[in-house]
């Protein structure tokens, strides 16, 4: 006879099955799908969150985990102990949240996510006021249903993306980060600043193409189980078994397309360190977002940015794109790390790319807890601009409609980049000292040595360890901003020549 | 308070919402999805197909559909009637299948399609075999499964592509087809055979996708509402609102791949022509896979092998492929007509391809009956293209591996692309006639006119009229090869100047 955990394995691990249909309705809606058929892709991915969300809270769910977490059977075996852990983890939070909200939520998401693309393309603030007004109203609803006594709005549902973070604890997080970014970015002013304009000379797509799928094929991302396409904003999911990611191109922007790819080749490897065999269950699923983020990070800027990477790389983009024949591995090393205060996060430097993130944390708590109308946001991402970057936003394209987030639902999720690059930092300096030196085996194309690492380190664990859990693991320390402030100011003392 | 056929209509549309989204699994798995997710993808396509099952067997669909029956308000609604008759129809043979073989059947559909086109490419029966022989044996139990009293196996399964037809009636349509295409064959020789080799020059691969990009939007395929891609074998699916089709290149294959476009595109207009307002119900759905056929056919060969097509062809292939130079319209119209036996049925000429289908027609009874085991297959293949199309098949690739069809668990669809043609040519007479001559309007690339003639005479009705009184309709007669055989000795005397 069946146990109750294994049924309730069969049953979560099909509900797993479904969410995995979904996100191919989501990745084919960002990639593939004629805008025309937006109305009926919302009707379909509204249906499979409510199928799941109506498995999940099926009344045998509650029977199963109470008799498993009776069970020292499972209580004394740590794959199931951990998987019951968190599918109650899972279970609690679903049973707060109604069907209908739930199917509301996930048809509005695909709705508002494809007005947001036309409201932004068009720099129509107003014509996405509506659809934000009505996510807000929704997430407010939703953060409702989920939190507990006396929690907060916003915490309830940043607990979504990262378990166990709340305001408070990432206001104490952020605010030395922010004194020292900001004392960071004013000793830079008496360095001296790199000139890359030689790296934004048009290159042919075809060829930058090339280029970063030689990259992402030396990260180890596995194309067998694996694929990189284009999008407006690169993304990057799983589909059952395979991870999916995209990148973009812009002739003169050779570089960000490296970066772009090597971020979320980092999440594709993080992906793709899951282990199959714990496929529809908690420990086959990623920890955090937090985390998430910081193995692709790790990628994009402990690797990419680093010194070390240019000397293996400059005879990879040299003979792939046919250009920099006279560059050195410093001057690209030098280019990628540029420094300046701009409008767009995802095409930020590494020392403001925080100072973006601040921005959202404060308005998405604003919006959440209602102390902000949608009306003012624009207004007031503004003023939060000039504060802590110091720039002008010259219109809501370039301001609050730049982020698809909102749009898509995800409030609470911004501070997990944040997070992302505090791990990554951390997670770096621990995996140096591990392997005693990483730059020598990054300079040498060695990237299977790092990547084998955070497999064993930190993707097959899945949602065995909680992300604070893991990073003491890992780093032996609690998550703190010094390897990240660290990383940077030695960085770009080299860069700056300072 | 809302009515039986409120509650059929809801909860049917929603099982066929669920449908779109496995249409979008089945085509991920064709044109986007990386090998190793093969095994998963049968997985999500299983389980979708147990849902849609278990959803159409549920006990109240039996009730809501007997008070619909009795129900004068639904039965003097022609819409509503209609439906309810369609629905009752798919209703029973569903309740004939129990859910685990629907489960299973999907999964090894999705998996026996990969292994074979991994057998395909290797050429290797040996490697297939296994998969085709647990395909025939789950195909008869379907059918026995489906029969009725006194009725073939094969006959169970032709019904599910062609309501309404067997194979006795399809003996009686191509026994006589068959003898005067072998007449027409050896007619031919005595003619002059057109010169195609001017037309077999390598050309770019992007100038023939922009070329027949340029014949598609001709005919009137919405981009709003659907998509081109390539595939290794062409083919058409509705994934929710929008429509996708395939086609594929080869450099010195441009009139292949303009035909493998038209012909999809004929399909495809077929499904957007149907009303979205009938969505997720039989009214918004292709009545027969022989209809369906018929749509391809007319613009591949009707439109696209006329002579008139390429008074208006030839300037839009010159400027999209800047080749054809010298070519006259009168080249290209022979050059798309050479009749010459061949081993494959999707390049096959017009006046050979019913003898392709034939051969699978004699042989998937054969299977299914158990008349013929799986290990003689290629054997049996190659003596029916000796003896209906008088050649030797060198090996199982340009043999009995090049279809997909049995791999996907179709059986007793082939027949439909006979049905196609033969109905192709009927509804092209009658178009001809109520349009005062089909030839002026194509010249002048006016295809709107015969696009919207197909789409009121045909598309929109969905499944109302069964596809013999949908003939009758269109046509004013029954089904009949006598309009197909006039249209092919007509035109190949002009081609071959008999």
């Amino acid at each position: 006879m069946a146990t109750a955990y294994d049924a309730l394995h069969a049953h979560l691990r099909a509900t797993s099955l479904l969410g995995s249909t979904a996100a191919l309705l989501a990745w084919d809606q960002e990639t593939q799908m004629p805008h025309g058929a937006g109305d009926r892709r919302a009707e379909q991915l509204a249906q499979l969150a409510e199928l799941q969300h109506q498995r999940m809270v099926d009344a045998r769910v509650a029977d199963w985990l109470a008799a498993c977490e009776s069970d020292p059977r499972v209580q004394q075996d740590a794959d199931r102990h951990a998987n019951v852990r968190e599918w109650r983890r899972d279970h609690t939070r679903a049973t707060r949240l109604p069907g209908r909200l739930v199917a509301e939520l996930a048809e509005v998401e695909s709705k508002a996510q494809q007005a947001w693309a036309s409201a932004r393309a068009k720099d129509s603030f107003h014509q996405f006021r509506p659809w934000l007004e009505r996510m807000v109203a929704l997430q407010q609803q939703k953060a409702d249903c989920l939190k507990t006594s006396g929690q907060a709005r916003w915490d309830a549902l940043a607990d979504l993306y990262e378990p166990g973070m709340n305001a408070a604890d990432l206001r104490a997080l952020f605010a030395p980060l922010r004194t020292a970014l900001v004392a960071l970015r004013d000793k830079l002013r008496g360095g001296a600043r790199p000139d890359d304009r030689f790296a934004r000379q048009p290159i042919d797509e075809s060829k930058q193409e090339a280029f970063v799928r030689a990259v992402l094929a030396a990260m180890g991302f596995d194309p067998a189980r694996g694929r990189l396409d284009r999008s407006a904003h690169p993304f990057c999911t799983r589909v059952g078994a395979d991870v999916r990611l995209t990148t973009r191109f812009r002739p003169d922007a050779v570089l960000d397309a490296l970066g772009s790819t090597m971020h979320e080749g980092g999440h594709g490897l993080y992906e793709q360190g899951l282990e199959d065999t714990h496929f529809g269950t908690p420990l086959g699923e990623a920890v955090s977002l937090g985390i998430h983020e910081s193995q692709s990070r790790l990628w994009e800027n402990h690797v990419g940015r680093s010194a070390a990477f240019w000397r293996w790389c400059l005879p990879v983009a040299q003979k792939q794109l046919g250009t920099f024949a006279d560059a050195t591995a410093d001057d690209l090393f030098r280019a990628v790390n540029v420094v300046k205060p701009s409008l767009i996060r995802v095409e930020a430097d590494e020392a403001t790319y925080d100072l973006h993130v601040m921005v959202r944390f404060e308005l998405e708590q604003q919006l959440i807890d209602g102390q902000l109308g949608v009306a003012n946001l624009p207004g007031e991402w503004n003023r939060l601009y000039r504060d802590y970057l110091g720039i002008a936003v010259p219109d809501d394209k370039h301001g609050c409609l730049q982020d698809v987030h909102w749009s898509c639902g995800l409030f609470g999720y911004f501070p997990t980049y944040t997070l992302g690059n505090l791990y990554a930092a951390q997670f770096t300096a621990a995996a140096d000292k591990a392997l005693g030196g990483l730059a020598a085996l990054v300079e040498r194309g060695q990237f299977a040595t790092l990547r084998e690492w955070l497999r064993r380190q930190i993707h097959r664990h899945g949602r065995r360890h909680s992300p604070a859990e893991l990073c003491r693991l890992v780093t032996g320390a609690p998550l703190s901003p010094a390897p990240f402030l660290q990383h940077l100011e030695q960085k770009l003392a080299a860069v700056y020549r300072l």
